[in-house]
């Protein structure tokens, strides 16, 4: 009798393919699930694959879309960067896909869900508290977390072994030295040979961001639309292409971010776990889309509203990073976001060549939306009043310390 | 009779000229002071000029070295950057200028300070806050806030006009259509033709850096190394070439930077004063260092120190740019940030290229100081029991929403 | 002929008396403008002597239901407090009072306000800025900032002395060597012999509420039930007397608060104006709801959203102190918040004795709103992976500082 | 043979007399540990109890005065205080107790630690930080978390039986129906009936304080004494009585709290769990010094140090609450705030009444220290300047939202 069923969030890989076939050993009926959140993928491979090694349905669903505009959105709206560097492309990704997995396993009525993530790594958090989020009652088989799972598959080897042994087809290309996480927004590399934070990356590491040495001579010079802190169209400003959906305007700008090598960072970041990690990402698209995005909001927010919006765009990297997407925190300071967003509106035009992103000007939506200039009554002699006042601490201080005099 | 003794910061230029002689006109004696904080200029001609036009004394004084280890050097240590963008380049200077200036009063026994900066700007408040801060007694004239002076010369023709009066040499070569500030740290473009925020900078504007489409076609590979925080070491690592004083180092990083054309922004930012302004600037080596020193503190920190020390070197950014770098927040601050420099040793390694830089590896100094992995104890197990008690809130508060089931 | 309209808030008393005799003087015509907001005041005496004293019109405006339900009740969402320790009674009545005086200058087509606030303190600047913002052309005249003036009424003396040349009323009791400043929510104490903090304050200092050596000696115990973080119904249980429209509630927990005496406290808090003052404050009824509140808060709201929450609340405090009600960043932080209270909802049972506020129990509305423990699947055993996954950066550290062995 | 010496956290009462023998039955050799921190209790029968269940060795320590001087005062410093009301008396014993747990632990090369916390609760936490924090390699044996012990012991009766069979003494008296914890500190009261947070307290609930409403009529008035931000000495200002090392000051604040009922609170709080949680807390000497730190602190201490330094305290206290005492972000936070406390330095009168603790002046230590109104050059007009330029943003908002015109 069966334990009951399980959806394996599954990529057609040697892992999950091992789980698969495990997990069915172990008594589970086992439902595969593979997301499009924009990989080179082969997905019918994948289907054919799953339903080969007993799955018994396999959901392939295409979150482009929703990635974009319920994920990716929102993370432009806060400039969201985690520890001032990474730009968050898996972590994203992850309550993007798991909540569509806990929505098949609530329509098809099963108690668990399994992963092939690691027991070191963030992505487990993030897959886990989103199942658990929408889905409390459910339970999440982690075959990495699991003793007999884990000292019987100690290294490549013995998931090698398994599979010829069970059938199931081994890759034929050798594994790069390192693991890799795709989608939409970026891939990263992490792991192996990489892990060691001193080690120059291989030439030839980056799949979807051309070398800076190898691109183009010639800058392209683009102007995003932004209405409400989001971008609404994507103007080649030379070719005049113009394009106004959000999945259309992010693949045009991974495309183009892509063509001259933007968006690669090598960083040692703090896991939530405790632990350092070294990862290197590339992130095209997205790392335009933030430098646009903060040339714009400085230009049309207040600077008092900008100071705290800042610290609450911190904090929201930081649950984005964590896996706290569908968190209670997390919905009260994305409302708070998207509130300071109402008149983030403009467009900006940027040059992107060699690697790096160029602002060379905005203009906001509304002709009167911003004045650069007081008008009317601003007197200078103000300024002296502004100041003493401002220095009155200041005096006190220096006073008190005894070192108004000046040292060198 | 003297009113007394005014010690005006003197730049040589038609501004402070005027400023000298009419200070002269109003009944003081004026000492003139000029900083070389490493901007290009011709410092024996100022001194003449300054003689000639009547300046009881001139001191020209070299604060490069101070500047840089007193002033940047903190900066880097807190990563300072105002919104998000600036990296302070002229917000630095002003402190440093403003201190030696009062050293001089005091030291002559003058009452009066006295500079050319403008009534709209923040430069007259970080000089004066400075000002205030060290000489509490102190008073200071602002030309361009007193309206005796501004109504009287409405703009350069008005000065143009007096300065041939008064026998003051004038400018031969036009001059530019916007206002510069340099200093050793940065370049700064801001008002006249500037001042429209949609308008694109002339092609020919950077005098610090190149144009990236017309630098080198080859990376230059550095390594830095940073003690408690601070570059005490740059090697060119294929040239071998190595430089280990703090004025060394800043100026060849600039070398390099400008070289390559990095450290160029075109933004809109939120002045003290409440107004908004559009400022290029060109921050090479100034650049460099803030990659460089982002990446051995985030691998060589913990976690939540790093998160602390963030939101405090955001705060130190504010009051850099606001002008309290001589107030009791200030003091306070530097010295959290300094502690938490204690750890931040070891070397990075970085390619700069096409007006980007790149960082490729690092190493902690001291072997043992980073394990990038968790030696013994750590079970993947203990990841469930975290990662559950972590969803014990979500799971409540989904239930509570009655969102328990996931929407799309 | 006239030099214009100024609208003058005006007390009714020796200074704003004084001021409205003089601004005639200088040729303004003036319109006299007292809001009522719950001082123990005589309003139609007021009334007469300023029309006697020349006011072409003369508004008594009673703004209590607004100052409540407009400016109390975001404070009491907020838990609004200053330093620590002060709710900010003065504060929150500024910009209500001001509002209206330029809604009063607008519709009678005056350009000038004016107002008896000093030169040193808090109020000038909340007045103004709330003018400022609210009717940006405005003229603000403020006599205690104006030599002609504070240097002719250099104190007490030369002010009734002017008094009887003019004709003016002046009081027949002696004043308090202290001012005060009354209103619905508190009586602030400060300045004269109440200006050295060290000196005691006098016995009969307070008027609102009871010494508490004095008070009964059997507590009041009250149900306050709160709605979307708001007083919405106060109930005493013993007597069953029951109050539910915003000034009901407020003066019937004003009425309780003085009886026993709560509220009181002495202070040295810092100004915005960059100096430290000494206040005494009573604020009987705000002083129960703080402790209402912050308890029904705590008791609904989930803990992460509450540590952000208490940071904007702190952020907000400031800026109600400073003046900036009517500010970018205020209707910015007050939406945040107002979000963050829509399921602060619930009963507080509390009892009031001798000076203090107690909270004997709390109830949340919905039945299931909140549960105090984890039904179902919490496993004591996840706590030890929680544990071990938390201290992985202790061990490290210590491991690192070489300290693991404890030292005493 | 022994599976190793564990050293257990021993209070001689029915639970961990229980895991003593049970620890022994799995087949450990027990040392167990009593700390005293200033509980009620008869350590010499703790120590026959333990030896004749077994103990290899009884250690009984007296840690009061390092938990006054090395845990509390830190912590007045710091304003400490969770979710705004909590003084944290227990979480501040905890990393106390446990240091010198691991310090036996590792004198008598035992490689293993246990305690009675339950599984659910903070105190677990903040116990086993503590030991992975100082004792990396040390194994935590936590009964209460392990499915043997807790399913065998699933009541109070099954520890009755448990003892009666081992010949464990029990208790005579009838347990209360709560928990308590006590130290010199306080004493919390949870759990049992008193788990429901709309259950009024029993009347006879507190042992430490007085109730107010049985408490003198008389206020006792202290004098407190502070330097670096510490209290140094407490006089009563009538009797004359001092005293001055901390142990006595703080027990002498506890003598004076109780008597009068000084700080009795009760309030739901948010574990580090993720559960909500009741507890009533009486805290009397701590009460005492949380206000009157907070009056000289911000007597003493610079406006934006201040507000900086309010952040970092709120964070601090987190940590205290959730274990963290042994942290790198903690060590880090306390040197900033030990830095902040130089100048906090002088005398606060305070008296203690009816549960409650008012303020009554203060004074600086240094005649000079502080300056209650500027000297000198501070010119009333200035504020003009200061406002009006302060302005400028909220005339610039208010004009865009076309909202200028007030509104009611």
């Amino acid at each position: 009798m069966s334990k009951g069923t399980v959806v394996l969030a599954y990529s057609g890989g040697l892992d999950t393919s091992c789980i698969l076939v495990w997990l069915q050993e172990q008594g589970y009926d086992v439902i595969t699930y593979l997301a499009n959140i924009g990989q080179d993928e082969d997905f019918e491979a994948a289907r054919k694959k799953a339903e080969s090694l007993g799955a018994k349905k396999m959901f392939i669903e295409d979150l482009q879309a929703e990635f974009v505009e319920q994920f990716i959105w929102p993370a432009v709206q806060a400039n969201a960067i985690y520890e001032d560097r990474y730009l968050l492309g898996s972590s994203l990704a992850r309550p993007c896909i798991a909540r569509r997995q806990v929505q098949i396993a609530r329509q098809e009525g099963a108690q668990f869900v399994s992963h092939g993530a690691t027991g070191k790594g963030n992505d487990q958090i993030r897959f886990e508290l989103t199942c658990y989020a929408l889905y409390p009652e459910v339970q999440v088989i982690a075959p990495w977390r699991i003793p007999e799972f884990y000292s019987r598959f100690k290294g490549r080897d013995d998931l090698m072994k398994y599979a010829q042994e069970k059938g199931i087809p081994v890759p034929v290309s050798p594994k790069a030295p390192w693991s890799m996480d795709a989608n939409l927004m970026h891939i990263s590399y992490e792991a192996g040979i990489l892990e060691n934070p001193k080690t120059h990356r291989p030439s030839d590491l980056y799949l979807m961001t051309k070398n800076p040495e190898d691109s183009p001579n010639t800058p392209d010079v683009l102007e995003v639309e932004f209405l409400k802190g989001v971008p609404v169209k994507v103007t080649h400003l030379k070719e005049g292409r113009a394009l106004d959906t959000p999945l259309q305007i992010f693949s045009y700008l991974n495309q183009i971010g892509g063509k001259h090598g933007v968006g690669r960072i090598d960083i040692v970041e703090n896991r939530y776990i405790g632990m350092k990690s070294r990862g290197l990402y590339e992130t095209p698209g997205g790392t335009i889309l933030y430098h646009a995005h903060l040339d714009i909001e400085t230009f049309t927010m207040d600077r008092e509203v900008r100071r705290i919006k800042q610290g609450l765009g911190v904090k929201l990297s930081e649950l984005i990073y964590y896996g706290y997407w569908f968190s209670p925190e997390f919905s009260f300071l994305q409302h708070c976001i998207e509130k300071s967003q109402e008149h983030v509106e403009g467009n900006v035009q940027i040059s992107v060549f060699k690697g790096h992103v160029y602002v060379l000007g905005r203009q906001e939506l509304t002709c009167e939306l911003v004045s650069m200039n007081v008008q009317g009554d601003y007197d200078p002699g103000d300024a002296s009043g502004f100041i003493k006042v401002n220095a009155v601490r200041l005096k006190e201080y220096h006073r008190l310390q005894g070192n108004a005099q000046p040292k060198n």
